[in-house]
């Protein structure tokens, strides 16, 4: 079996939850690594991922020929070529906005470091928490957010900041140039054109799960 | 003005992405409460929400009949009405599964109380976690869930155990009799009919952000 190429770039048509997908493929294919099975069928893959086969290799031969009939998947190979499709073998370095209680649980989580996000920069604009030391990182003043996403070459923010200051503290990341933002307030974010903006929000799903019991949806 | 009121029973066509408008309202209208704003345009809901003024009347049409041709609406009165529609008015009692870094920062997070769930109950599987105490709480033995949701009439649990474990718990929850599940692990979920889970993935946003940043998409 051949490593899975890209064959062509990837066009505008992925949708959002094809992406998704190859993201719940990933975890499995890491379980089953730590496992130490070496091969994978479609249909194991489905079965753990709450969709069907047909969908599994649909979704896998957008991004090139993956795997062998009859023989299924090489875990190890397919995992790389997922990691590499996700944008996951290059380091990202991030700066984390708001150093209140959920900032602090993400600057702790190691899920982060394990995948290649390296919170380079801490930013608060509470004058009693600048200049704090959170492992090697001190708090920044969040004014300081354009010299420093410059000086330190940082791709992404993540903003763990009050719903009040979330627009104001993006405005500000998308004229120091970051890219990609990871918004855990309840928000919906308004970007320039190249900009990428994700939502993390456990208050929204929360109730849009209390609409669906009480409304016995 | 005459509160809205809701006409007729809601249908299963509320799309998940009305249902996400509303929490996003919701947090508007807090937000101008506090400021201390009485009255707000279908255009002052819309902007906040990066959303069209159509797209605000036409999500609240679906619920009642809201506001006043030429006033808008009143802040007070539709919070309330939205805290109803998304059944805020009501406490959930909460079991929170997994008591590791991520369960730590829910149990730690006042936006859940501050919005009606008590997390009644922790459970891990871990024996030297067992019988610590969590504020009030002691964490329980997972095989203790089945009793425990019904002694306390749980009816939403959170899962913040590992993705190899995420499943299992799932299942043991349903058999409990938990009707909702808030889902941090990233695998989507098997339930049976009747049980509604939501997914709240750090990992999977993320990827999903790079994914877009290293195809320029």
């Amino acid at each position: 079996m051949t490593r899975g190429r890209r064959q062509a770039p990837v066009s505008k048509k992925i949708s959002e939850s094809a992406v998704r997908r190859l993201s719940l493929y990933l975890r499995t294919l890491e379980e089953l690594d730590r496992a130490g099975q070496e091969m994978v069928s479609s249909e194991q893959l489905a079965a753990k991922s709450a969709t069907t086969a047909a969908q599994v290799r649909k979704d896998l031969s957008l991004f090139g020929s993956f795997g062998k009939r009859g023989f299924g998947y090489t875990v190890e190979e397919l995992g790389r070529a997922l990691r590499d499709i996700l944008g996951l073998t290059q380091p990202w370095r991030v700066a984390l906005i708001g150093a209140g209680r959920i900032g602090s649980a993400l600057f702790e989580y190691r899920g982060l470091t394990h995948r290649g996000f390296q919170i380079v920069a801490v930013f608060d604009c509470d004058p009693s928490k600048i200049g704090r030391k959170w492992g090697d990182s001190m708090i920044r003043d969040v004014a300081e957010l354009e010299r420093v996403v410059g000086d330190l070459d940082i791709q992404i923010a993540i903003l763990a900041v009050p719903v009040e200051a979330v627009q104001g503290v993006m405005d500000q990341a998308s004229r120091a140039g970051v890219r990609g933002v990871l918004n855990f307030a309840p928000r919906r974010l308004k970007v320039p054109a190249g900009v990428t903006v994700k939502d993390v929000n456990l208050v929204i799903e929360l109730e849009s799960l209390t609409f669906a019991l009480s409304q016995g949806v």
